[in-house]
């Protein structure tokens, strides 16, 4: 490993840039799961929402449509949503789930696994968040196409709950999305930013009262196990992060190979925490790059071939490519520094926010996700 | 002034207790502002959202009802909210309020103040929470009481847009409200940290994609101007905060008189700032302590009788008493902490967390709101 260097210093952003630039621009797409809809089992019909403008986690409808007639709803209508459990058990409790997705690109393979996963579909909200940029407006366009082709002519038990999709601008505008521009250290820290403040857009306006866990699913994961949500879940932990891989050809070997992908997954060392103490408060700490060796264990190499699956490790850093969160853990506040905050940013941020509300994480390193291979 | 003791020492929270106590229990009352209802005139039914189960910041509906036949939704419905605006005309263009009051008591006053407000009533959300013991259980009836009066009985103009009540356990409970209790400043620690949690659970689950505006009123204050919303958009300011005051009667001039009660609005000075500089990481800095005199500029003092209502002044930190903030300070990632934030927690952490994320509040030491006197 490379020496380390002094650390990054984040450009102190103009608060003015800030304040032209936070429009935001929202599509909201709500999947009819309402009586209207004539080809929805009963089991459906009864956890449905009752109406396309339904608040997206609100799958109670307490209208009785038996008689016929549609009553008259009263003037005032009371929920209790006493019954909103985050369990290890969620499928068999009914819980429903947020899987939000910062989207810059639209892969098909990332919706063919979406609709491949077996938790119940009519418990799953989708929030998307993608940039207002010529990308973005292609990326919208493909995923609006993939979602009218799966709500509306899709088989009913691939249908999802509602679908949420903004748009927003980002001044200054996110840099490149290549893969080679992307990874640039002193890219990193205005993407990241950027990121933390998408993410943060996303969660605000998506989690409702009744939703249970959030879902973090970042646009370029393609393979996931199917029960992706009951696994993680089964966990009954705060945070659970699975381990991020990638698959590609191996030029030596003449076959194709996997390699870890996501190191933001990661316990602290004491190099970091030195390095950390070292810096000013504007200062951060940014993993994966040689010319600031941290020496933190990264859960990436963790990886044990023919290991138990579910195999804990807590983490103090967390990537966000795949992620399940309590929705508790946010509730109580956890969000994305888009600051400097204990000299980390996005993802890795949230998991100290986390840590600072009680809540730790924990990493399956055994457990994969695959990334897109560009 | 008293001396300057040592900084306060959080107790660090058991990470267990805060997985137990994170219970959220949650009613949703929603008020039907629909085709259904009779008494609506026709600009109501235009801005009116199209069902009891609407979210509560979506404004927009689609459906013609002209032709008497309620037509069928199409399975898919695409919303662009392009035109969701945070100006400083906010009535004029239709932005949603979104108003979030923690309530440990219900006082008629709160009540009947927020029904004399001008701003229009069917762009307002009123979100509460309230705990869940013995205290709030009496609060949320007594709400529900003026609620079911108000949006069932009362005037077409007084009802709200829709209302959300959300209840929580706190673990550990909220030290008890008395107001003699209630500031010592041992309590105000752990009951701040709570209030935080209460607030972020409450901002997290009712911020709506269309919300343009967030008010923070306390359950306690119970005299504003009528015009307050639209007072305090009118600065165009990210988060502007009034003076808060209370009447009472003076024994002394044998006349009722007022004085300043909130200390939260603050200015930063060289003593503060040295204060924090030499405390430890989980140590915070209170307002309003003869024993931790922090020399700060505190709004409450500014006032100035007969000057012009609208003079602004920066803060640093600010009260929750009264608190105008643009969705987009939130949307970006501003909470309030729980925890020690350069020092400081709840309203006063969040202030400094917005500044972090480049929006800075505003005082108005001359625009008073009050808070009511036991």
């Amino acid at each position: 490993m490379a020496r380390p260097l002094g650390p990054v210093r984040l450009k102190k952003t103009n608060p003015l840039t800030l304040l032209l630039g936070a429009v935001l621009c929202i599509f909201i797409i709500y999947f009819l799961l309402g009586p209207s809809a004539p080809d929805f089992s009963p089991s459906r019909k009864a956890a449905a929402a009752s109406h396309p403008l339904s608040p997206p986690t609100s799958p109670f409808r307490k209208q009785s449509t038996s008689s016929g007639v549609k009553p008259k709803p009263p003037p005032v209508t009371h929920y209790n949503l006493n019954n909103v459990t985050i369990t290890a058990n969620p499928v068999e409790n009914r819980e429903n789930v947020l899987v939000l997705t910062p989207m810059a690109r639209f892969y098909q393979e990332y919706w063919d696994n979406l609709l491949k996963l077996t938790y119940p579909h009519e418990l799953i909200t989708l929030g998307f968040i993608l940039p207002k940029n010529k990308e973005g407006n292609a990326a919208t366009t493909e995923l609006q196409k993939q979602i009218a082709k799966t709500q509306k002519h899709g088989p009913e038990k691939d249908r999802f709950k509602s679908i949420i999709i903004l748009r927003q601008d980002f001044d200054p505008p996110l840099p490149s999305q290549e893969e080679s521009e992307r990874h640039k250290m002193q890219n990193q820290k205005a993407r990241r930013a950027a990121m933390s403040k998408a993410r943060n857009s996303l969660l605000f306006t998506t989690l409702g009262p009744a939703t249970s866990w959030v879902l973090w699913l970042d646009a370029d994961i393609i393979e996931t196990p199917p029960t992706l949500i009951q696994d993680l879940a089964k966990h009954d932990k705060p945070l659970v992060a699975p381990n991020c891989y990638q698959r590609y050809y191996n030029a030596e070997k003449k076959a194709m190979d996997e390699r870890p992908y996501d190191f933001n997954n990661w316990q602290d060392s004491p190099t970091a925490l030195e390095l950390a103490g070292k810096m000013g408060p504007d200062d951060i700490l940014l993993e994966g790059y040689a010319d600031m060796a941290t020496y933190r264990a990264l859960m990436a190499y963790m990886y044990e071939e023919g290991a138990d699956d579910h195999l804990e490790v807590p983490l103090d850093g967390v990537g966000g490519t795949a992620l399940l969160v309590k929705a508790d853990v946010h509730r109580d506040g956890a969000m994305f520094p888009a600051f400097p905050f204990y000299h980390l940013i996005e993802t890795e941020g949230f998991a100290k926010m986390a840590k600072r509300l009680g809540w730790q994480a924990t990493g399956l390193p055994n457990y994969k996700v695959y990334h897109f291979n560009e």
